[in-house]
């Protein structure tokens, strides 16, 4: 199968929420073509759950992010991901910080929104992640449609509930609520915005079609260490 | 909940298999009493396939083991663990390469074994996993009860299918085959030797007691990180 010389090892920043990190590793193994152990590329993750909450004003999870990814490149990470769309508000302190490249979910993400053929995406997401994919669209032409602000901080709560570990039929059926309340607002297509989302809200659960950056992040880096596809240049 | 400084930092020396290796680490954030991101324990997994296959005599797995574990130590790793019985026969390398403790699996599974009450094991594992629990249950005064060579062998094919991805009934069916073949040679209680074996096995497939070393290993895990339990030193 594949050449170990020709792999990539991936340094994965990870913890935030440890749950979602998780279903990044078990995508990054399933998208991966193997019959053996040895055929699986080479996955070096931090899960910290010391990075201090990326909702909190004020909070320094940049330099806790750069650290860690110092770290992975010490440890032989080649390539970085991270699934956790809000942090990467930080992804060019993460670059400068290892001089690594990562392999960025928010365009992975916009580009998926604009490939539908859609002119407005609804994204479901926090205030952080909201503001880097505004801008990631508006550069591909395309307006972002959010939820008003009361209803934001609801699905902060809803998020928050997921990150405790419930994922039951009532915060599925809130979430479901969220998504169909931006498609109402005009979104011709939706955007899971937060790792958290794609746990409780499936594409079946929605009108539009339903973009999971963290699912495309897999397979983008899964293309990326396999040689696939050629490894992101980062320009400090 | 935790006081974050009061928390290890656990490393992970995995890959052996990717999919043994993701279980493992869904366990140790199951087992987490966690309301929030940061109440989960840190974890430094690396997650490498290219760990040279236990099984074949003469690879070098000791040496790439024993870099893992220092590369972990230097990204801030403060005590092992390896989700797979086979290469604990590195146990010591690692330790002495990493000057960390590694928290010791087979010794989990024996120990398991005993408290069943048993006075003999069967244990479905590898050929160096076998080595390993005989002492390890001999230290005991409990003896082991393994496949025939013809068997240990359909075994192994068996191990490397579910390494493929191969979950499905009839490789359930032919664990289940063995487990039962074991019973039936005077085994009182059957302990997962592989972390494999657990993938398509569970407790009540079987008609004795089955100890899973990997879930005990991440449950003491659990307890060492957080404090519940002393750290394990070290005497090399």
């Amino acid at each position: 199968m594949t050449d170990e010389a020709d792999t990539l090892t991936l340094g994965v920043l990870g913890g935030m929420g440890p749950a979602a990190t998780l279903e990044f590793l078990a995508r990054l193994q399933a998208y991966t073509p193997a019959d053996r152990d040895q055929d699986h590329i080479r996955v070096l993750a931090d899960i910290n759950p010391r990075v201090p909450d990326r909702n909190t004003p004020g909070s320094d999870a940049g330099a806790v992010l750069a650290e860690m990814a110092g770290a992975l490149r010490g440890a032989g990470a080649e390539v970085l991901a991270m699934p956790c769309n809000t942090a990467h508000a930080h992804a060019d302190l993460i670059q400068r910080a290892s001089g690594l490249p990562l392999i960025d979910m928010i365009d992975l993400g916009a580009q998926a929104a604009q490939e539908s053929g859609a002119l407005r995406a609804g994204v479901l997401g926090t205030k952080g992640a909201l503001r880097l994919y505004r801008e990631y669209l508006a550069a591909r032409g395309m307006g972002l449609v959010s939820l008003p602000p009361g209803r934001q901080e609801a699905f902060m709560e809803a998020l928050y509930r997921i990150k405790a570990g419930d994922d039951g039929a009532d915060v599925k059926r809130i979430m479901k609520g969220f998504a169909d309340e931006l498609v109402k607002a005009g979104a011709e297509v939706l955007v899971a915005g937060c790792t958290e989302v794609p746990l409780v809200l499936d594409p079946e659960d929605v009108k539009v079609d339903l973009a999971d950056p963290g699912d495309l992040l897999a397979r983008r880096c899964v293309a990326v260490c396999l040689g696939y596809e050629p490894t992101p240049v980062f320009v400090g």
